[in-house]
């Protein structure tokens, strides 16, 4: 049973439609999966394996009428599901009962896929870590916020899951637990009942085990009709290796890496290009600290006035009291200037479709009391371009380091398709479950 | 004790400062105007008279220390409170009890102001009307969505109140209830609990007696030093009378009352001219309903598949059919288009510093069966721009009218003291308490 708890979405939907699976037959094959091992991954945050199985055995019933029927997916608890509690991983909202669906939800329920459980957060999305273990390397970080999400898919217990990205929250947990992380532009999909963090920012993304089930997702996620990837031919692509401003951040071996697959890339008919680092991208990181400290402690009002004494250190000390000292005049300083980088980047992008750097400055930390470092993911979503993460390498100690392809604005589809060709280019497979 | 009610917040502020009034007299009378006419204005949706009396007891005793300390105030019914339900104008979110304050809430909160009660909305921030009645003609709409916030202030039960613009939810009660209505530019306070209905354009706004009292609430909510509005000189203004391409859409006697304010103010000294309306403005009212169709059809995804018939017809057959026939690329075409509109706006806004046009038609519309027409406020709503509506006018029927004035993009203060210079060369007193 395992086995079949990590199929692709793909792979399982095609099952279903043949009727060679049950919905049900998919949710006890992750149930049994979970009861496996959630006491050494600690991925959800909310999961009743009876509530779950009963939606399924509902599924059963049904008419299967979209690539996403019977599929269970795992939600990221700052994202509200009826029947479990958001707990935003604080103990200020322990027990607050959703009463409604977030909209993601909500659109992901009406093309029939079914929600498992609520996966492990950060405390409210920021860098105070929650329980979760990476999969691959118990002692090690899954990275955040989405910690819990992207575990599970890595550990095989849930074969997509949401999160969300306010600086590096899917990108780098995809890094670090080699699975496919995906955040899409800013805006495509609907954020009611989601935690509001960084209003300028907050993008809902998601993880799975392949380029073609995030397309699957996204397009219930936007409400587009379901199509297939097209195949692109690697000669029509024009890739950038955008080493950045931050290359010495990553190690030499995730240097080397990156280096490599875009050789690689060039070698199999790629048109592959040295981007340089444009002035505009060095402020990038402040920028984003100051739009993103001002509104998140305006956002979380409620828990700072309240409850001060129940939030972390990390985050009153840090983007909270960093966005109360910053004064308005700063604040929109930093908004124009993103303004104005954003149409620097899209100038950037007519010369190359997609640009080629790290997710990650290499494998997920050692230990449990940080998140790793979200370096190479920042700049992105404050530009709110779309972005992937493939599981392309293995680092050092064996662990997974992704490579990140960065696309253009609501151009997402286009991003998947050529990350689709690049994968195979490169040999990477399908995201295969963790050893457990 | 009615007229104490009808204070604006400054002069309530100065009376508690001065010791002269406790939190809790203030409350008291707010109270009995409630007890007085609430059973024909129906503005509220929660309120218990024992919890705000019990609030600002608690506020008698601890140190005045800013202009908001102990003045009670309104939330719209889609903004979470805590002790109140929100219940976001529909049976369907019937007793959702909030466990948090929303940003705006905690932010006013922190400042010592105190919650009054929820006030009465639309059907989800949208068309279908709520109870509520026009104070100031009970056979009439006070307008919508925020129909209990607006109605509310002008009849004297509380000095302002949060409402929500999306559309013209602010500004239309505003003009219709004769007070003054504020929408701030998109962004600037922030959402998080708060309703989300169409994430491009949602702004939270608000309802006070006069111009100076909108800056206090706004300090508040941005979380910026208080400091009053500094007087500017009419002769320093440039003032763009606006007819708009829905000129036609206002009634007679509201096009003569403009082009007097626009006289009136040129002779005042401040230099007006006409502005014509630019081809890139005639659009924006279909870019508006095509994003706001798109976002609100997915935002409100757990109503739409769960409790498609608890719904209105208006809102089911009106803007979510709207937005689930758009295509993804129409929808983008929609928001380039208004992203380039709002750079050609600022460049309008070079040559004057705030546009004069109608808040609404006219007078408020008869019957209670929908709320009016959005016409003269969908477009700033789009382009992300502060506008105010001034109750300079009485129609045909004795009714208010507001004047509406729109500024640039982030250059909120420098609007409101444009407004407050107009308004006192337009000899428009402090909005009065309806008679009832």
């Amino acid at each position: 049973m395992p086995e079949l708890a990590s199929l692709t979405i793909q792979q399982m939907s095609q099952k279903i439609a043949s009727g060679e699976l049950k919905p049900s037959d998919l949710m006890e094959a992750h149930v049994a999966r979970i009861d496996e091992i959630e006491s050494c991954v600690r991925a959800w945050a909310h999961y009743d394996p009876n509530i779950a199985l009963m939606s399924a055995r509902l599924a059963d019933t049904r008419p299967i009428d979209h690539p996403l029927y019977g599929i269970p997916f795992g939600v990221k608890d700052i994202i509200d599901a009826v029947v479990y509690p958001t707990e935003h991983g604080t103990p200020i909202h322990q027990g607050n009962q959703s009463r409604r669906d977030a909209a993601c939800v909500a659109l992901l329920k009406e093309a029939g896929s079914i929600v498992l459980g609520k996966a492990v957060t950060t405390e409210l999305a920021h860098f105070h870590p929650g329980k979760t273990r990476n999969p691959h390397a118990l002692t090690r970080t899954p990275g955040g916020s989405s910690s819990g999400s992207a575990a599970a898919v890595a550990a095989g217990m849930v074969p997509f899951a949401l999160g969300t990205q306010t600086t590096g929250s899917v990108l780098r947990p995809a890094s670090y637990c080699g699975v496919y992380g995906f955040k899409p532009s800013f805006g495509d999909v609907n954020r009611s009942g989601v935690f509001e963090c960084v209003s300028s920012f907050d993008t809902v993304g998601w993880f799975t085990r392949c380029v073609d089930d995030v397309e699957i997702v996204r397009q219930a996620l936007v409400r587009l009709p379901s199509k297939p990837l097209e195949a692109k031919e690697l000669g029509q692509l024009r890739i950038g290796l955008f080493r950045g401003s931050n290359w010495e951040s990553a190690e030499s071996t995730t240097q080397k890496a990156i280096e490599q697959a875009a050789s690689t890339l060039a070698r199999s008919g790629a048109k592959v290009t040295d981007v340089a680092t444009p002035d505009w991208f060095l402020d990038l990181a402040e920028h984003h600290r100051r739009v993103a400290g001002f509104e998140f402690a305006r956002a979380i009002s409620f828990e700072r006035v309240e409850h001060p004494n129940l939030l972390s250190r990390k985050l009153v000390d840090g983007r909270c009291e960093d966005g109360l000292q910053l004064s308005y005049t700063d604040y929109i300083a930093a908004q124009e200037a993103l303004a104005r980088a954003r149409l620097e980047f899209a100038e950037l992008m007519q010369d190359c479709d997609v640009l080629l750097t790290p997710s990650a400055p290499g494998e997920a930390w050692e230990g449990q009391s940080a998140t790793g470092d979200p370096v190479f993911n920042k700049a992105w979503t404050a530009l709110h371009v779309p972005a992937i993460s493939i599981p392309a390498f293995k680092g050092p100690s064996g662990l997974p380091v992704g490579l990140q392809l960065v696309g253009r604005f609501r151009r997402d589809r286009e991003l998947l398709e050529t990350a689709s060709i690049a994968a195979a280019a490169l040999d990477v497979s399908t995201a295969a479950s963790a050893k457990l």
